[in-house]
């Protein structure tokens, strides 16, 4: 595992890692921001997950967690959105391959070998992460559109494993929305049975144990008609008895703008799941 | 005036709007963020300069600053740094031609057609702001590298225009260090006489009037030693009874980062100055 970058911010540490991937199959980026109270102590974590087209860059640059971050004392790792490299297979559009990995895990070519992303944040990254800073295992999820999506789902099918889960501006509905459709097919076929693994709606139904979730979702995003459509989880959340947290935010727009101006409250809330 | 951009972000506007410049003789970006004040009254506004390489969108997507600028409800205005487009003089290096303006008007060729940032950010900029958004006529001026020196630079050159200047990791020694050395040369010529209108050594002994000056420097800042050398205006200051405050922050780089986590210190500065 090695250092790329590091700079201090707000009296803690925002560093870039690149370490060789198991369930990738290539080296992966990381980003993880320690509070100073890291310096002594270890400290709960809390995972982003970035929507398309993005890195583990676009978090740590313009969400401006770092704040409250350090003076919650939690870190925050943001892995990147798909495998890299070469070798791994990609497409030109921004919705599919390379920037798109959906966080999920690839059946189908050309995808299966690297496209492994559900693999990659459940399961090996908490644990490098573990093993390698000083953190506890008092987890949180949260992520933005397709990192929404990734978050809400990973949190439902993993009961005990996180504390709190949160999404901005998620992708709810995937197996019914134009990006999930594309994405899905592509990373596992055609069949829609394989894709209720996967699909927020269906998880809801049939969770043994949940999470309540939170949402803050803008509307004035240009994609909350056709692609995030929060009204269908919420009429799922309601028939499972599921609690939701649905922040309707008028005038907010789908960019980093919006997560800037409300990711203090997603902090606190995984702060107030610790108790 | 177009605008190009518009985020909700933290109750007001981040906007972008382009226009043609008579200074530049080219159109130009400019960004601005209108607190939630600026719906019913005029507010205050902090002119924010930039480093190399830089354009209007570093300092809106990575600063920060929007959070407490609604809180104190002041508007902040972020130039480019330089001319660009068709017919605009580049060069390849990233410390001179398009993103390295350095507030300056250029007497030299194939400069001085469009590199005339100084009358575009003292006066220009501001007049079109007065004229086409709610604000006071109360300034100040801040700026990070390259655009810390702009700031100190204009401040010292206009007594009585701002209200406040600081400035994070400025190039405080133009005529000494290799970034100024070699972009005064460029613009302004061989004769070194020219470049005492941009000196902040030079301005800060001859000043009649001086606002104090806020700088934060980084002890960790890759530049520091060869290109910013903070102790050159440090004794510059103290030879003239020029009023300064100069943090120096172990552990902080050059970058973002360090700006991010203390912009609402510069901001308070700024309103502070209002009273």
């Amino acid at each position: 595992m090695e250092r790329k970058e590091t700079h201090a911010s707000f009296g803690g540490e925002q560093e870039v890692w690149r370490h060789k991937s198991v369930s990738l199959g290539v080296e992966a980026n990381f980003a993880i921001y320690l509070p100073p109270q890291a310096k002594t102590e270890k400290v709960p974590v809390l995972y982003w997950l970035s929507g398309l087209t993005c890195t583990e860059q676009n978090f740590m640059g313009k969400a401006g967690a770092q704040r409250v971050a350090a003076e919650l004392g939690i870190a925050i790792v943001a892995s990147d959105t798909s495998p890299r490299g070469v070798g791994v297979a990609d497409d030109d559009a921004y919705d599919l391959g390379q920037g798109a990995g959906f966080y999920l895990n690839a059946t189908q070519e050309p995808w299966a070998a690297h496209y492994r992303m559900y693999d990659y944040v459940v399961t090996e990254l908490p644990a490098l992460i573990e093993a390698s800073f000083p953190v506890t295992q008092q987890r949180g999820i949260a992520g933005h559109s397709m990192g929404g999506f990734g978050a809400i789902m990973i949190a439902l099918r993993n009961p005990g494993r996180y504390r709190s889960v949160s999404a901005f501006s998620p992708i709810v509905a995937p197996t019914q929305v134009p990006w999930g459709e594309k994405a899905f097919s592509a990373y596992l076929g055609p069949d829609r049975a394989s894709w209720a693994a996967y699909d927020p709606l269906e998880l809801v139904r049939t969770a043994k144990e949940r999470l309540p979730v939170l949402i803050d979702q803008g509307l004035a995003d240009q994609f909350l008609k056709e692609q995030l459509r929060p009204e269908l989880f919420q009429e799922a959340a309601q028939n499972a008895g599921q609690e939701l947290i649905l922040n309707l935010r008028p005038d907010y727009d789908h960019s980093y703008y919006f997560v800037a101006s409300f990711i203090a409250d997603h902090l606190r809330y995984f702060v107030s799941k610790l108790r």
